[in-house]
Order: structure tokens, then sequence, then C-alpha cells
């Protein structure tokens, strides 16, 4: 299947750089046709400016190629570390540039478009890997962890794609080399459950 | 006393920059110091690279600026639609940049980076204003409005600033004129009171 994967971090030698390195290498290997984008080092330009807005906006066609690598994904990984509850601005601006009305949603005819939503992403299964310097308890208790939230309900569930896995590995900065590279299989194997088999057995 | 306000929306025809400019001309006419940030019409850069991450990193001239009008500020104002239940990525890239540790916060000595942030902010009040198509209750049920916990917990909380008022204005999409003329004013009078008098009363 296709898989489009995603990595929103600045540093090269970061935690999150290997683990989508690896999750790529390791769906390759499966089987898998994946598109690999590293936002940070492809200079991907966050900011969503006002003709690109409505529906029928004007979209330059390196967002037009995101939209259409997003609407051919069978699967989607995201990763990033959490910076304030939310992704870094460069994934933050991918979302506000590629979710695209018409493409990744709709609204129902006849709306003024402050209705319901309707998902237009094929993608069946979203993997969000997340890093953080918080402990798990007190990411939920003291700020809520609103990346769950936003990945789960704003984006995909409201796009569609109703199989959601999230996991955020940490604490970072007092792991452990055994620990992280743990993680990294543990990432590989949750994506690779995830999206299943390549193609169907059958075709074998 | 001095009030940061920043502003991140693209089209300076929007509902935002109505709230932004009226909120900032209202605080100015009751004697507060207003430093008012269009981060569109500026070009902000959101993007935090690695040499910037550590504490004691390496940070761009234009970043310290903003930096010293954060903590210099008495009261703060953040004006932007509610976009995938995020700010618009200009905004999420000048908390990354902006909100720094040393500055805005630290943590513990002796601590490794993992432990419990200590606010350093001096702001004793912040007011973020939203706009939304979006129904009130269709944002809590299905999306769980992740901004509150971004900027209400994340954000404010974290640094130290007690008194935290959120606003979220619409459905813009469908709202008349006489609605949305009633809720610049409502955001000028929920400023006016957050922020009080501009000198004490002994002063005059």
């Amino acid at each position: 299947m296709n898989v489009l994967i995603l990595l929103g971090h600045p540093d090269t030698g970061s935690l999150n750089h290997a683990l989508a390195q690896a999750v790529r290498d390791d769906l390759r290997a499966a089987g898998h046709d994946v598109v690999f984008h590293d936002l940070y080092a492809e200079r991907f330009d966050p900011l969503l400016g006002s003709a690109e807005i409505p529906e029928r906006g004007q979209v330059p066609p390196a967002i037009q190629a995101h939209c259409d690598e997003l609407c051919a994904a069978d699967g989607i990984v995201v990763v990033h570390p959490n910076w304030w509850g939310q992704p870094p601005a460069i994934l933050t601006g991918w979302i506000d540039r590629v979710v695209r009305p018409g493409r990744a949603y709709r609204f129902e005819e006849g709306d003024g478009g402050e209705g319901v939503p309707v998902g237009l992403l094929r993608a069946r299964a979203a993997v969000v890997l997340n890093t953080s310097n918080t402990e798990k308890e007190r990411e939920q208790t003291a700020f809520g962890d609103p990346l769950e939230a936003i990945w789960r309900r704003c984006i995909f569930d409201l796009c569609g794609v109703r199989v959601f896995h999230r996991r955020t590995f940490g604490v970072v900065v007092t792991s452990t080399e055994a620990e992280r590279l743990a993680w990294i299989e543990e990432a590989k194997a949750l994506c690779r459950k995830a999206f299943g088999p390549a193609r169907p057995a059958s075709s074998t």
C-alpha cells in the first residue's frame, strides 16, 4: 500500500529522525510504497496565505503535489516532538496548507461552511509518533495532552481516517540508548501492524 | 501597563485584524503602552532551528527582541483563527521560538530537563481571542477544543500567567455585520477589564 511519512524536527541527529527513517526503511522492506518528507530538510514553507484559503483558491504546484500524495495514501505516519502540546510550526503549516477542503474533506451541499464536514481521505489508518520530555501522567493531568485531540479528532477523524494509533516516546532527555533502540523497534512494529501486509496474501 | 498583542491571520480584511486593531486602539486610548505584532505583515519566520533549541543556544537578535517584549509585558493578547484546533503556523512558530527556557520558564536546579517547569513571565493576565466556523457545542463534543488546553495549560499556566481569559467568536462565516461589530465591542471590554486601569488610581 501507499504510505505517506511526514517528519517535523530540525535536528538530523534527533530521535525523531531515527524513528522516521527506521519506519520508512522497515515499511519499504515489507514491500510498501513509501513517500517520505523530512519537512525541515525540504524547507517546506508553512505559511498559508489569503489567496490559498478558499476551496477554489490559488494553490501553488508544490502544495498541490503534497495534496495529491495525501489523497493517494492508504496509510499515514507523522513523526514529531511535542512542543507546547502542538506539532512544530513546520508541520502545523503542512496541515494548514495541505489538508484542504475539496481534497481531504468537504462540507454538505448547500452548507455555508459552518456545518458538518465529510472526510474524503482514502487512508484507512494513521500513526502518530511523538517524543516528549514530560512524564506521561503529568502530560495528562497538567497539560491535557492536546496533541491527542488535534490528530485524532480534529484532523484524522474529520478527514475520514478511522483507525488511529498514537505513541509518545519519553522522557527522551533522560533515556538510555537501549531505551531509544527499543522505542525504534516498537515504532516499526506498530506501523507494520497498523498497515498490514503490502499486498493481499492472495496475490502472492 | 505594558500590553503585548500578537495577531496571526494572513487576511488584512479579516475579523481577526479588526479585533486586534480595535483592542490595540482601545487599550492605547486607555493609556496602556501597547506593542503590536501582525506576524504575517512582519513576515515572522516561524521555524525553530536546532542551534536555537538549547537554553544557551544561538538566538538571532530579532527573536531576542521578541523575548524581551514578552518578558516585559504586564498583559498579553493573542488573536487568531482556530485552524485544526491549533493557531496558524506563524503563531505556533512564535511560541516555538519566543517562549524560551531561561526567559519565559525554567526548570528546577539540578533537574535534567524532564521535570516541573517554573513560570518566569511577569504578565499577570492573558487574553486569547479566537474566531471559528464551528458551532461551540460541536467544537467541544467532536473536537475537544484543544486550543483551550494549549493556551491555558501548556503555555500561560506553565509560564506563570495565572489569569487567563479566552473567547471564541463564531460562527464567523454565517455572521452578520451587526454581530461582528458586537464581538469587537465585547473584545475591547474583555481586554479593558482583564488589564484594568493603565496606572493605579492613586497616581492620578
